[in-house]
């Protein structure tokens, strides 16, 4: 069985590209659609409301574009709207968070796990009640931390100053001496290299940008959904507002060139 | 003469409160309605097409509330929405930019100014076209300093990470040894203790939010619209989405506690 529809992906800005960086990996064949919502980024420090608004405006534009799967690449809109357009959506969707916490509960040996995110999304719990739902033996260390999107847009990836802010957040997981650190924002696998360098090598970084690809693949393969072997793969990127810096930007998350992004208006409810 | 009516102010979320602070304080008399468009914010790195239609909207909302004035009190949309707005109002549309660029003129001995904003603000060059235009002599640093308002959000306005940043935003005003700063963000003005700390008394700060309120009090005197002296002031908040730390957040800007804000929806144009 074949589904030659493209996967729809969705993120209030570029950090979702992360997941479809991975997903372009792990599935090659697929057509994707992605929609970065710049326009009304970030989503991070908005209201469950508002962000379940804009979450429901963007996947009924997904649905419009006759996509199979709507991936949900955005941790805050996982976290506050993901059983709304589920109840609402013809559609499966699929977010961050749970697959996050699979990746979570295999790495940690400890049993101490820290999260880092967006205001939104760690101030919502989600992470923390599904982590304890499977074990209710963790000791989980949460922090918002939102100084850290900015800090990647500036790119100052390798900076002295992200230095500094890192070790600031990161002091009450050192403190409780976690073994794994889940990255709940798609923008963070970019610090990557400087979390390990301040984290050390024996710790894992939970990616929940790599994490959801996968939950993603198993997802389609489980219900015949795979687009044929073969068939060329392709990612349209439509944006709610083209930034003066998009392309670089976008270069640093793909690491690859962006094809150039039709900007798109969605439909308000 | 008098003119009863209230004075609209706006923003892209709370940062325009400082200018509503000033002139709260120079025209203790007046009713202010304050949209802060918390929805949709920041404007800073969003594209000039979509901050006009943003301010566009907004000012079309405040018309609907019967203001004598559109005060402007965000530097990305006065950079890049002015002309439209008053091309279309028909009301009298005031931005900070003007101001701010006249404080700087009268604050300025050597003629080396620096500009700090952001990177739509600074991007847009608005302030160093008009500055030159009085002055061609002037000697200009601007910098796009994107990091400020999330570190102003996250109240590290006495960090070691702000210092950091500042000292790393600043480096070339000091190489070009500036003797006035434009603070070309209404966030700045919460970053002046340290920036008076980093820059020495010497250097002068201009704040282009209070500069704002000083422009808005001459343009009520000259044209008769002021509230009649004894009538009791009134501030009413409107924003497009209620975040969750709004009210600490609000009191920082303020300086006082704010009322509860009233939660608005602006029609799409």
């Amino acid at each position: 069985m074949n589904d030659p529809r493209p996967i729809g992906v969705f993120d209030s800005g570029v950090g979702g590209l992360t997941v479809v960086r991975a997903l372009e990996e792990l599935l090659p064949h697929e057509k994707l659609v992605y929609v970065g919502d710049t326009a009304r980024l970030p989503y991070g420090n908005k209201s469950a409301e508002t962000v379940t608004r804009y979450s429901r405006e963007i996947t009924r534009f997904l649905a419009q574009r006759n996509v199979k799967v709507v991936v949900v690449a955005c941790n805050t809109a996982s976290a506050f709207a993901l059983e709304a357009l589920r109840a609402e959506a013809t559609l499966p969707v699929l977010g961050v968070i749970d697959p996050g916490v699979q990746a979570a509960l295999a790495a940690t040996r400890s049993g101490r796990v820290g999260i880092i995110g967006t205001s939104g999304t760690i101030g919502s719990g989600a992470y923390q009640k599904l982590l304890l739902h499977h074990r209710p033996d963790l000791v989980i260390t949460a922090r918002a931390t939102p100084l850290l999107v900015p800090l990647i847009e500036e790119n100052w990836l390798d900076h002295e100053v992200t230095y500094c802010v890192l070790r600031e957040y990161l002091r009450p997981m050192e403190e409780a001496n976690i073994d794994t650190l889940v990255l709940a924002c798609t923008h963070y696998p970019l610090l990557k290299p400087a979390l390990a360098k301040l984290l050390g090598q024996e710790r894992v970084l939970v990616d929940s940008a790599e994490a959801c690809a996968v939950s993603v693949k198993r997802h389609l393969d489980q219900h015949g959904m795979r687009a044929e072997d073969g068939t060329p793969g392709r990612t349209e990127l439509c944006l709610t507002d083209v930034p003066a810096h998009f392309a670089s930007m976008a270069r640093r998350f793909l690491k690859r060139p962006a094809a150039p992004p039709e900007l798109v208006r969605v439909e308000s409810l």
